[in-house]
């Protein structure tokens, strides 16, 4: 069974008010399911909410900003589109919309591999806007070292300023709510920007392909973008790729619970991370971030940006690219508000001092 | 859509029999709605409920009083009615009837910068009772410090004898329940009391308007009255007031969960903030107090008096002023048994050995 | 409206499939409710499951025992009927039926003041059974000092073997669902056991009349009988009885959640209490006890011996004395079987080693 | 009434669709109920779920093994079918599908002693599969020590390579759900492996009947095979069994939930077991085990292997033993996937340091 034909079973009008609730359902199971039971999934959204506000009073800053520093750069908003697959199936506006609504609003986006527009043609709509935010491109390890770096380096010649080194999905699990929703890939489905299919056949062919700490060294010294490595939730892991100066940002993730069940909420797994790393590189997150207000919580726990995914995926569907620009509006007031109510000038002043655990 | 428009969608009976059920569906929401995700607004009812009573035997004092002291005067309850906004929606009776009937049943009052009616009329209906609690004017920074100050002076005239400065609401945050239900004042709405309209426009043009501690130190020196500040939730703000002497009373608030979501219970925060203290300025605390032994909770934990909100819009909206007076009597009551139960003559005398956390 | 005009008003036959769902609905929300939100009367149910056995394997003794002692006594069994009010309302077997049927399982009972039968008639149903458990009368301290101690004279020569000073009820709290379903008594209902009615009036007049521990002390030196408190739930209060002498026994209890809402679950307060009388007098415990492993669990706490209230009314009212009988049959094997499990011989020697809190 | 009688009334068609659901109530509600409020039951499935996996990253291994030792052999995998009794009420294929389907699988078995097919003939359809894991046979300790000496022998001579017995039930405990069901064996059901029959009478009798440590030091000393104590949960009988040398491995269980409820989770109880033994024994466990992710957490912990029950019977009872061995491949499949996300090579390297709690 492929998207077109479960395209055609919508979900009726009372589904259509919740936020991506007019997709197919098929193509909804894919992208807001997750791996398993989906625990982690669910854990990502609450463990946010049980981080509490300690707002400061009388100590409003005469002047906000929501500007960070990240990779040696100021940009205008401390998040990025998150790397997501296949946006096509949300919109016809697909990587393209994203990338200029998000844009437009200062906001970073992290092109994903599997991305059904070609890495330059999103490059191209974005680089025109002066207030963008970073873009950067996520790369799947699939295939040689020498695709790899070719690709790494179609990237930089588009423009884009960063690798996001994905590496915690060597191997996939079943997405159960996907499945049983009959979803798949048309067999014609543009990708134009893998390097080669993703490994597969036996577990230790798989195994084989997965790429290792060598491969992000030799990745490092031969790629001409710095190098972020997304989906460490385990603090030895971090601490490897910075004690031996593997990575020039870390991102803490579980892949928003789509590929393996019974993973720690981010928010758990951050704060062991950023001790790990003391300051040394900077550390993003992603998974279970639904407002701005959860932004704050994610950065007064020491991290430096943030990356966000589904949201977008459901103001993409209800309303294109004009949805995802107004998103990011509304986000970036909020975010202004929030920063005056604790007191702070800038995100990167937002503190632990500034939380109060449940 | 205004309240005019709404007040004619009422709810149906079921509704009515739960307490403010009465009130047409958005001025409801308005009132018993709150920020975000209401998190904060659930969370404050909870918190309480988690503290478990320890209750003392065969020492129930011979005498019971629920007298407190408070800003060197002795008053009959530890209650006041908090500040609250627009009663006139709620109920013809408004401010005045809430006045009237708490002084009557010994409860004090912090009247509203955004009442229905002159502060000097609800003073004057309160003068003549012998038994009343504390009259307090609570006040939005709004304006210039001379506006405040002719303000602050209008409030001592008319006999306040307290002035409360909401200091946790620089910025508002979206009501979604109240939006939702298309809340919105008649534009030809009697605020009689504010000193100048809340700051509009952009968010800096917003934040160059709010309140810092400089003001509050030139409204402490200029204003006759004495000076609480209200929406106190980090501890270290609770410590810049007392140490530099800044305020003669805290206000331990979220501000009811209305102005941002994802904030601690006021239970959660307030002991942090009474250790802060240490006694030397009076700490009060409001949000989810529900029934009088909500109030020896708080009482126990350090606070030496309570705002009531939304129990008595519930009443006022329901019964009018005779609804507060039951009300207000009611929890006298059961606070003389409650005091009975843990052993103690007076509210001053509960204290945290009282409690044993759940 | 009395129970005779509820009485009309009984459930339909789904509900009379729970225990005590014969029962009219004003008197099922007499027996079953609670004071307030009814959070007492439900903690005290859940606080015992969240209590974990870890049974001991292959040293399951040769011979179990049931037996405990208690007041220089051998008794066939660790639990004693509560004392519980207008027994009659639930059954016509009343409070001799709940005696008998007790007595012949082993069971003791602690006769309410507030029964329906003199003293004198329930005393003479049990003495005759070889078998029985002990025979405590219980005492509301309402009148006088002379009062006191003429009923526990009539007690001791009715062959009465202790007296329960019930010291947790000076003060009243109003009882939702039993006053919503209106609950009252006919005016004509027997309460032949009172010494004096209950206190009313003011509040300062109940006070007055309450009972204090110079009164537990003159009772205590005047009654012919050993004396128990019941309703110490604040480990001070229970130094107190036992570092000064006055009791020859405690009772740990919330009165089953009737009389205030927002106290700790009984299991809850029963270490803190268990750790400051250090076994100078035996500690019982009631509340929310639901079967023969929730016994288990408060005597591997510490308790030397439970009083159980809810489920012997649910019997009684269901099927008579009889029923009771038979409840009390099956808790009696389980604990046998239970102690087997534990791998100890009687209850006195299950100890907090075979307890894994959740 | 007996499972003839009650077989008539199956489910209805949404039943079906649920695991186990295609089975009369009666028989489902035995097989898949559990002893008192069924509070055990659920508690082993949850604990499980609350901790969660830190995977590792970029250090997939190159090759991977679900094999591990255990008593002095090498296996396929890390689990064993437990022991469950009257299987031919969930499909004609019956212990014999089972073992096959298991066996093709790499998966062990424990066959009851409550089997409905001879152990001989289970292990002769298990011997012939070259890649099977082990067979062991589980002993319920009826009749006389010459008894069990007498099975043990028949189970060596058959093939079976240990005994695992079973010390948690010396007394049974009503079942709730079966109870209510109506469930009941038919009179003549086949009981081929039973020593004698369960002990019956008094709780006197049954208890002498109950075997103690020296019993289990004479089976050892006299059994033809290696012997495991299956049923300990405090941590001092695990203890004594290894101090002493009574064992040679240990299985933590509840027994399902079945036998007694208001027991700790298996997966609260293994880490204290796990201390105790150090090591020197292999310690397995089982119940609410039911996923592949499940059993990477029980080893991750320090369980050396682990017994799957209740979803091999819901399995068997959908598909007979074609749905076993499908249901273990996909585990397996699943266990490979999960090593190469712990970065590990084989399930004997997984430590709790991939563990984090929740």
């Amino acid at each position: 069974m492929t998207v077109a034909d479960t395209a055609t079973t919508r979900t009726p009008s009372a589904a259509a008010s919740r936020p991506g609730g007019s997709l197919p359902a098929a193509v909804a199971a894919y992208f807001f399911g997750g791996a398993g039971r989906e625990e982690t999934l669910r854990a990502n959204e609450a463990a946010w909410q049980r981080l509490h506000l300690l707002p400061r009073v009388l100590r409003t800053p005469a002047h906000i900003s929501t500007q960070i520093q990240l990779l040696d750069r100021t940009w205008p908003t401390p998040w990025l589109a998150a790397p997501m697959a296949h946006l096509r199936l949300a919109h016809p506006h697909a990587e393209t919309g994203l990338a200029l609504a998000s844009a437009t609003q200062g906001a970073g986006m992290v092109l994903s591999t599997q991305a059904t527009t070609p890495l330059e043609d999103v490059a191209r709509a974005v680089q025109g806007e002066p207030g963008r935010g970073p873009l950067w491109f996520q790369l799947y390890p699939y295939g040689t070292r020498a695709q790899w770096q070719q690709l790494a380096q179609r990237a930089a010649d588009a423009g884009y300023e960063a690798l996001v080194l994905t590496v915690d999905a060597p191997v996939q699990w079943p997405q159960t709510r996907a499945r049983a929703a009959g979803f798949a890939l048309p067999t014609d489905w543009p990708q134009p920007n893998l390097p080669a299919p993703a490994p597969q056949g036996t577990l230790q062919s798989v195994l084989a392909a997965a790429p290792r700490w060598e491969d992000v060294a030799w990745l490092r010294a031969n790629a001409p973008l710095p190098l972020l490595l997304k989906g460490v939730l385990h603090p030895d892991d971090a601490r490897t790729a910075v004690d031996e100066g593997l990575c020039d940002g870390l991102i803490v993730s579980n892949h928003g619970g789509r590929v393996l069940d019974g993973l720690p909420a981010t928010a758990a797994a951050l704060p062991a991370i950023v001790a790990a790393v003391r300051d040394r590189v900077p550390v993003l997150v992603d998974g279970g971030l639904r407002s701005a207000l959860d932004v704050v919580r994610a950065l007064a726990m020491g991290a430096r940006g943030v990356l966000i995914g589904r949201p977008l995926i459901a103001a993409l569907a209800d309303g294109g690219a004009q949805a995802v620009a107004s998103l990011w509006r509304q986000w970036r007031d909020e975010l202004g508000a929030l920063l005056a109510l604790c007191g702070v000038e800038q995100p990167g002043e937002l503190h632990p001092s500034l939380l109060q655990s449940a």
